[in-house]
């Protein structure tokens, strides 16, 4: 439930407001000396890909070290660490307790729970995916001991400047890709490569679609156009072209994986919105303070993040 | 690895042309009496699906119920089922013995296991999807008794006619629909209902893309046109429109789940094509016998299938 | 539910006499050459286990492979296996429809899922443990290529003779030994290999005790008495004695793996019993026909394939 | 591997001398306030479980909360606490840095990690047990609602003050009875009540034994004098006498299910052993300190808090 992966796993915990946010990860091989420098960078890119006018808070987000470290050095026990809320202002959110934002998650989880963490989204915030960076930058760590990257960038976002001025949000696709990943990663039926990826993918907040390779657009290809020639290329059997993404039949085929994820703009915008509040009253809301106008930047290195563990995984389950 | 689900589970075995394949469905409750009329009709609809110069064999797919029943009725024990391979061919297959058909999955699994069953695709045939069938219609069943219903339609295909001539293939994309889910149902982090949705569609063979609610495109909208306002309905709390698809944090809300899926040409076509054999050298193969040009048709039982299977486990997991 | 192991996974189904027992083997490395004539002679020491007076059919045991395999070789897609049961004879056991057999499952099963089938035992029969005798065989062949043996054998017995004469039973306890374990195999927290060979054996019919090393013993030495001491032999550290079983801290420490199975007597005697039944009703039931008088013999090979199956899960798990 | 239960979840982590340990308990039901005092108690149940000459660390365990909670309330989300080694006091451990103690978890955590967290037993010490019993005392409270209670007992032990005086420790059995379960709880096959209490058991520290009802005693019965006869009591089904421990075919049958467990000996004694270092020489050595005699005070409240769990667990798998 909110635990994922296989033989290399993040469990991870907390709400938004609550006292602290934080993972396990269980799996880790041990012996392995942690870059927390790079850690910490990838913590920052999370950061930095937010907006100037961004709502998000200002403390730096401290990791404690909890367990399976002696001296920086893996021990092959679980991974915990939290991150504090310290700059938490549930008063801020007071005005939206009894009231549901519009595609945001308040309503399902009150649904589902009977009850909802009203507090800055709890444990539907965006801030309860730092957890994801921290595992995402251990898993790249063991990929760049075998000569893997993973690389995500923007290919497409709205005009954030035009948004800005009307208190609007925009969205906008990642593309993201895996090199040299070896033939034969990738479980057959129920575990494939493009599958785990899927569903790592839409554990993000905002996240409505997701492509391999030429994705939607192989709909409207013949196969004449869509199929990938294999080739010799340095003695190495490769394809001509990669319209596949790297995965054919699950499983990675040694080429570059490629993916897209489409994101949503994000729902807290400054415009008045029609709603309905606890009591099942129609209502307006406007969400006061400062709004992030788009959460592209800082949903790159989560990308990156969950395609490292997704790869870790599927290298441990073979 | 070759088992779906967690409190509803299928695993699924076989080779197209291996002594038989089938399927262990784990978790479905005692004491229904199974619709045996219902999932021999959908087996139907997944041949028909063909199209008539298909290359699917001729026998019936018959069922043998092999455990978990009584009288017909389930004994909550697994429920085992096997379809034989009876009108296998292997022969046909000889000439790719050694040769990678392109965008096939042969390259990936030898490169996976060291060896593959070369007979029609083996493990990786689309003929191996049919225990999908057979559990997507009991937890269809289930549903039903629940009010809940699941609906998938072609929405974009390629011109089937114009393809067949030149001896090429087309893909297409397919919207499924689930229909009174009620809200609170998938769970937030890594089991979120859209994560879980995404996941089954790309277990299904050739599916590059999926998409929930307007997906791809959101990414192109503002968040004031990409929101979907609460309004009260028949004194019931819903959403003015539907641009999430059903589903927000994760978790459905109550409205319509509606996703879609992309699927790429089926990889088999009459052209000659350049590929590489089993000993590293490039050569020209040519997929001989009649072909299916579109597998979309046969898709539809599919999609509605595993869609079905993820609700029903989203439901037990409550 | 029905499956066990974690990367080395059997899935289980099948009733007593519905139309057939098996099972699936997911994870099983390919390009093994599988010993057929192995896994048959472990099915026969199940058989040949009985007394001669045994109520078990007389048919052979006679596996039909399913999946998972081209020419005798494992693909690395999952091993599919059953046996039918031809020779039931429901008829038998019509008397004990409505009646609940004293220490049998009938009871529970009835209150569990509200129906079972009462055919000879149902999923609760003996007969249900045949396909961890096939994943045995196998996990056992690739135990045998590290050098790894698993040996069960009967330490204690009631008499037979004087049971059978009384219509009674017997139960009695197994040993097991695992030679040549490396050192650092079992997880340290909840996969112990102690606690996975512990969840094992009480899948077991009859299964009502488990130690290992010198088990329940220990509670009554010292620590003095009790403890290990590390030597050195052959260049290799190991320990002088071997009171904790070759496992300490839940991971085996080198030394020979030993533990212990305490089985009850089989509950269907031929004298007289008081009950109830289905209508809540008291009454007398006499089991009618012949019985087995112990089950011990026959539960060699089922402890030593559990074992064998957690072992190989183990080693997989590194 | 650090995770325990299927629907009702613990994963625990921590080292003896690190930071922290903790715990995150997944799928607690939602809208339950915590009885935090109860808690408490079962700490200190823990503690007061220890010898007047403990060398147990003497800060009080003040746990702190870190997620799932809203005012006390559980949110449905992960539950994370943990509690700080705020005594840690490594230097005590520097001579046991590179020796084997014998019959602790020393050599064999090194020989899977390739390295040890050598201060105080790291993550095999006894203090990593301490997020069972906060797991614990939140499914106990989860049983109350349900009128189900956990209680056990030390039933065997060996004379403390003479082993006290000798430097020595002592083993013994502990008993634990589950009241009002009922009928109908627990898995058929792999996930048997019965088997989900060994493996659970056996994932405390020491633990060599466990049998349920009469256990090894019913190896000696005949099955006449072991079975337990159905009978009508008040109006309801159950048996005369309880041989089988509440548990039939691995599913509970309404009555108290009844289990023992037996824990060897501390292995920390204050004689003189033989042992090897890491540099493979023979060695003697003396643990230092004021030491625990017999660990089984301490352990019923582990024991209770591990049934309570699985308890939960098979009640939430139904």
């Amino acid at each position: 439930m909110n635990t994922i992966g296989h033989n290399f796993r993040l469990t991870t915990f907390g709400e938004s407001h609550g006292t602290a946010i934080g993972g396990v990860i269980d799996g880790c091989p041990s012996q392995w000396k942690l870059d927390f420098d790079f850690i910490e960078a990838e913590l920052l890119r999370r950061r930095t890909g937010q907006s100037p006018t961004s709502s998000q808070r200002k403390e730096p987000d401290s990791i404690e070290w909890l367990s399976g470290l002696l001296d920086g050095v893996t021990l092959g026990t679980p991974i915990a660490f939290i991150v504090r809320n310290e700059d938490a202002r549930p008063d801020n959110y007071e005005a939206l307790k009894d009231v549901y934002r519009p595609s945001h998650a308040d309503f399902t989880y009150e649904k589902k729970y009977g009850l909802r963490d009203w507090r800055g989204g709890g444990r539907a915030s965006a801030r309860t995916t730092l957890p994801v960076v921290v595992a995402g930058a251990i898993a790249k760590q063991i990929l760049r001991g075998q000569g893997i990257q993973v690389l995500a960038k923007v290919t497409e976002m709205g005009d954030v400047e035009q948004a800005r001025k009307e208190g609007d949000t925009v969205g906008g696709i990642v593309e993201c890709i895996i090199t040299r990943v070896p033939a034969g990663w990738g479980e057959p039926m129920f575990g494939k490569f493009s599958a785990e990826l899927a569903h790592a993918m839409f554990s993000l907040p905002a996240v409505k679609g997701f492509e391999v390779g030429d994705g939607f657009a192989l709909a409207k290809m013949k196969g004449s156009e869509a199929n990938d020639a294999f080739i010799i290329n340095d003695g190495k059997i490769t394809t001509l072209t990669n319209h596949s993404g790297g995965i054919q039949g699950g499983i990675t085929n040694g080429n570059v994986v490629v993916f897209r994820v489409a994101f949503k703009p994000i729902p807290s915008i400054a415009q008045p919105q029609q709603t309905v509040n606890r009591g099942g009253e129609p209502c307006e809301i406007t969400i006061e303070g400062r709004h992030d106008v788009c959460a592209l930047p800082r949903a790159l290195v989560l990308v990156e993040a969950l395609a490292a563990m997704v790869t870790v995984d599927m290298c441990f389950l073979r």
